[in-house]
């Protein structure tokens, strides 16, 4: 039972946005939502109305002119994140920021400075971190189970392409997909990767190609440790959302099947059958939002760090910048050719 | 987006109650709290509290004549369930009651005939029947996925005993337990039990014995239309809380695992591992307790029939009485055999 | 590598009569088949050539008064089996026989006493003992890994219903069906049944009724020890030959799944599938019947008893007996009402 | 039933040996074996006697000196390999031969020349082709069940790692353990790989590395059509053999589990458990290995090719020198860069 409470703003009242509204309003006890702001106000409103939040605004520096907020969940626009980070780290705010930082080392960097300056929390949206799967074999691995890893293996595909716009604009597959992947790799191991390789194609849509960008991509990994990695991504898995994972070690493996929306078996003349994996990704992750956010609470409540820091959500924009010249220039990169770049 | 929405009072403020209280308030757009009472004024005040309810009251009377609420959801102790049904009924409050209705055919008969004279709604807790795994076999029932039922499997075992003073009052194994099995039997299959015949014995704790209870039940169903079914129980399944069920026809079987908290598995020297089955009844169920008030909710508002009937709450009783008449005479019983005593 | 090794006959040249051919003459060096008998000739001839075994006759007793075999396998028509061992233990030979011995008692009773006075070796035929699955089960319940057993349950359901001809010489479900399940369950839980209550009807063929049997049974089970057992039987499971079991107990429970042709998945967009059990009784259980003729002939080189006795045979025939008068009766049987009559 | 058969002569009598004897003497009624030769006489005169074949020497020229054998198994080690095929080329006879046919690919060259010469059969002895899980998964891709492949995911890992003896002859992990998997994804895909990326480590013991070898492994592949593939390796999986593969592809996915001994699950307090993977290559991948034997039967019998070629045996020969020289260089390799040197 919760005795204090934070007051929150949220920013962006998108997809995502009203995702961390839900939680942080019919979720989390420890949690207020005095304000929601949105370029388009009248998303700002639908949302405050949907969720019974006091007052909506198109206006962000509302919320962070607000002496009563505590902490801003940063839910807009890629592009406004660095700049909504470092005036909320000013107004001496807390904050929550969604992935990615930016798409420029150099913004991140600036941006994470402010917040070291202001000496508040962040948070960076890296949900997969709070999924139960995921934090049991980050579990077993910690204590052990299966002594030192020596090789990863992720499955990351998405059950559709996004709209080619959103590809135009989000940093292409490594930086908009493999993110997450990154993040995962680096979480589970708790090591940093020193090289990648990452290989591709356009095999989905020829669109994708003349965006820029590639719908299916292999990507490896060696971290500092001598571990090996794979990941590999498609931008379209027809049977649901498809999300495994497995470690394998000295001492043996963890591995994470995907979740289904239901445990039943249908076995008739035609075949043996179970649920494909839940298709969109609120459904697989709903439950990894609200313990993010929850975990986000309790970090400021407790006044101890974040679970996933600033530059937790650096270096995947590194792997990412690193897999692009890798996959360009057809070579392995070490993560240092990018960073000093 | 819901345009309207409903006010309820809570009666009973222990576990399960809580359990309601949580689904309307944080849960629900649909629904508000106004009230909840509890013979324990304080039980009240502190969830209450905890779930920003603006009312507590040990005096549930206070909750049915106040006009502003439009539904009572009865969660106190069964002895209570027939006489509250009652109040509410007479006040005019739509009622979401806890199963039992009662232990006494006659109590409930009384009870369910104040609620058509109001001609208020009533549903019946029977929570499992919005569980995604059982909902998807009922789906495949009637649409005709495995043809016509055959043959009904329940195992339905708890992770360990109710207290003995709890076990002395509820009727036994086939009113506290196994009523719930009785209710998806019939849900599952839409027909109705015409004879059972129970088999048992204590073999967990000779205190079940002395109470004047059995901790171990097989029990087989004959439907009407001739379909048979079996239904294990056990009051302690050391691995956790296990819930499955098979439906098999003429065109095939449908089955349903146990729910896990994670999906992953761990194979190492000493073997290959998984998750047990999620070990207490709200992990297992919650969603189900939001799903099914979700779905009195919208019967309310759309004044549509409930899911689950004053019937529906009534037979399973019949049900358990005529097991336990089967049990002590060792013979199989007919339904009618209770009904018309 | 054997140093032994042990000459047998086949009096039987069917179906099952060529599985043991093929176990005797290609999987098992310690066995060398010197002849096989049928009445019908051609079909012993057949056999011959396709096993390479030297000597085929029409006359089971040139196989008896062969002094070079050691033992007969016993794979004739059942009303054959009583005779066959007494004149097979006349003979001096050790014998393997199909279940069930007969279906009348008193014939069970003389061939077992004359099996007695010879002092051979016989072993009936319950193959799926040694079933890799099943075995597992039994080892754990020996192991005390799931404690005292508490509910055994037996799904056991052929993919197709047998001709109606040998249906009406087959002693009805319970004696050419179930037979299999009472083997099952004496053996998992290394107790006997006092008390069996069947239930059943004719559900999928109507003919199948006109011959007098059932086609759907639920059979329940008490054991001497307290223990509860259910088995359900279903003569056609359109997706594959359904073998399953679980024992669960005071320390958990142990279950085996169907056994399948392979082990892939296949997930599109359609939906996520994988392989139906195993159809026919010969793919789910060779490996059983090649392990129990290895272990019938070392039992009898090692000179120790058999694994499955001539009382391991005549009981299942009374548990089949008790459920014929149970469902004709509707009522619950004790084994000794029929072991006495 | 077989009009015809074959009669073979085996060189080689150790592991690999016994192994196709078993399945030539006990498991294909269209193969005879009318001798076996070993350079240890003892070993194969111990084989001739286990299988009762009639005739043992220590010398292989006499199995192709012998009119009467139509086929030769090479299951001799592999510097014997391309002279042996060579000399039963000359001397007419069909060919079955162990992989690799050399480690070095002037020598594979001059033997597939012999080979085709002469006009004999040959079968390389990839028996995976003919494992149950990766035939249903190579059919599904055959038969479109799942679009264009996309990603190919292998896993291969051993049980624990064979002699360091072993290791310093065997050509190192790429041409002893991965070339298996070279040979699967050719299969699979029905594609050529065009080039290959390999990292790899020393994880499990330093002595592998003091060999000149690694124990761990990475490789990703590039097929010509522009699908990638990834294989992973360890010498060491404590858990058991483990042998997965999936292919994604534009229309679904196919994954293959690992093979268990039995199907059993165990629920106690302490968790729930299934069996291990199978462990030994012998258990996993037995039938196989008769079914490879068989189609290479039946291949001479009917007069049709083969069906794993000479050509089949060089590729992932080239292939895991690629992979060596990528992995000293550091850099993907494309296989004719090799396949000119």
């Amino acid at each position: 039972m919760p005795t204090q409470s934070l007051n929150f703003g949220i920013i962006g009242a998108g997809r995502i946005g009203q995702v961390h509204a839900e939680s942080l309003c019919y979720r989390l006890p420890q949690a207020n939502v005095l304000a929601i702001a949105d370029i388009f106000g009248d998303a700002a409103r639908a949302a405050a109305e949907r969720f019974h939040i006091p007052h909506a605004t198109d206006d962000p520096t509302e919320l962070l002119d607000n002496p009563a907020i505590d902490a801003i969940a940063i839910c807009s626009s890629t592009p406004t994140h660095a700049p909504l980070m470092m005036a909320a780290a000013k107004a001496g705010k807390h904050i929550f920021c969604e992935k990615p930082i930016a798409l420029d080392l150099g913004r991140i960097d600036e941006a994470l400075a402010a917040v070291d300056a202001a000496g508040v929390k962040l948070q960076i949206g890296f949900n997969r971190r709070f999924d139960s799967n995921f934090q049991r074999i980050r579990q077993g691995i910690a204590d052990g189970e299966i002594g030192s890893p020596h090789i990863l293996r992720i499955t990351s595909r998405d059950p559709a392409p996004p709209p080619i716009d959103y590809i135009k604009a989000s940093g292409g597959i490594f930086l908009d997909m493999t993110i997450h992947d990154f993040d995962m790799a680096r979480f589970l191991l708790a090591d940093e990767v020193e090289e990648v390789y990452a290989q591709g194609g356009v095999m989905i849509d020829p669109a994708i190609g003349e965006a820029g960008d590639i719908d299916t991509a292999v990507i490896t990994l060696r971290f500092c440790n001598g571990a090996l990695g794979v990941i590999d991504n498609s931008r379209q898995a027809v049977y649901g959302y498809d999300q495994r994972v497995e470690v394998f070690g000295s001492g043996g493996t963890l591995s994470a099947e995907n979740n289904t929306p239901h445990r039943v078996t249908a076995s008739t003349r035609g075949g043996v059958s179970q649920a494909k994996p839940l298709h969109f990704f609120l459904e697989r992750y709903m439950e990894s939002y609200v313990a993010e956010m929850r975990a986000f609470c309790e970090a400021i409540l407790n006044d101890q760090p974040t679970a996933v820091s600033g530059n937790d959500g650096r270096i995947p924009v590194v792997m990412g910048l690193a897999c692009w010249k890798s996959y360009r220039e057809q070579r392995p990169v070490r993560l240092d050719e990018v960073t000093l770049s």
